[in-house]
């Protein structure tokens, strides 16, 4: 594997500086040859180990903010809810919710940024959250037939874009464990 | 009053205009020039009537779209959201979310737009729908505490983005009939 070759302290460092060129200058403007420079590498090394901007952007992202939603099982709903809301980084969350925002407007017309995102962002936790959902089923803790477990991503998802777009506020661990409370578990009857 | 000089027909004939170019152009590429010799106007008419591009194509929207919460009163929120529910056009409902999408990527670069689509466009459905949720409320059909009062539009804000960007989907009337009997009625303890 060509991605081996990167150490991960080294891969650590190649993504934080994305992250900064990303901040500093938005998708459109960012290029490869900027994060040659930035980092020190090769435009070919880059492109071996990631393939595209829109690959090593997303990848960045994905590293910076990890809900990981797959790794996390504690045991119940109710903790599996609370260790992923205690994963949102207060101090990164406005930061991280305008780099969002940007590329989520930079998706319009960059539709390997949207196939990118989508792959390696967005399902990823959403078949974390489906597993997850799934467990408290086999536990017996929600109902398998419950109308409103094909909705608990439409619930997340609104929590984020309404506390950010209409609010005006940043989705922070307070907000989303209340929401969790309020909307969530009792929809789930819970 | 500068407005008052146009008919009500001749005023959905400019926003139809408006609509169309903003289907074929987008935002950022409509100008009112192309306004003014789609509709056999002047620029300074329109100048007068609606002061900005950005208003413009507001109230524009808001003609083409009328949810008015603030005019529904069924006498029952069961009613009042079956009724919301219903004013959503599901032939229309595809077009106008291109239409929205479009626009709220323009919202990005464009702060007299956001102010525009949050003064005339936002904010006057959502005190609609707490009005209509107080009055529920004063009816005694829901708790004046109940802590998912707040977070309704939260809910309502998921429904449409995570089945527009997630399911890729659009947010017609079935899915959205279903998804208040799922969460809204059973979060609000309906």
């Amino acid at each position: 594997m060509a991605r081996s070759r990167l150490t991960p302290e080294r891969e650590a460092e190649l993504y934080a500086a994305v992250l900064d060129l990303l901040r500093e200058v938005g998708y459109d403007a960012l290029t490869m040859d900027a994060v040659a420079a930035r980092t020190h590498s090769s435009k070919a090394t880059l492109y071996r180990q990631w393939g595209s901007k829109a690959e090593l952007v997303v990848r960045a992202m994905r590293s910076s903010k990890p809900l990981h939603m797959d790794r996390i099982d504690t045991g119940s709903l109710r903790g599996d809810f609370l260790a992923m809301v205690s994963r949102v980084d207060d101090c990164q969350v406005e930061k991280d919710s305008a780099l969002m925002r940007g590329l989520f407007h930079a998706v319009h017309h960059n539709p390997d940024l949207h196939q990118a995102l989508r792959e390696l962002l967005v399902e990823p936790e959403i078949n974390g959250l489906h597993a997850l959902l799934q467990r408290a089923v086999d536990r017996g803790e929600i109902s398998a037939d419950g109308s409103a477990l094909k909705y608990v991503t439409h619930m997340l998802v609104g929590a984020f874009a309404a506390r950010q777009l209409i609010e005006d506020l940043p989705p922070d661990q307070a907000f989303l464990r209340d929401y969790v409370d309020a909307v969530v578990f009792p929809a789930l009857g819970v």
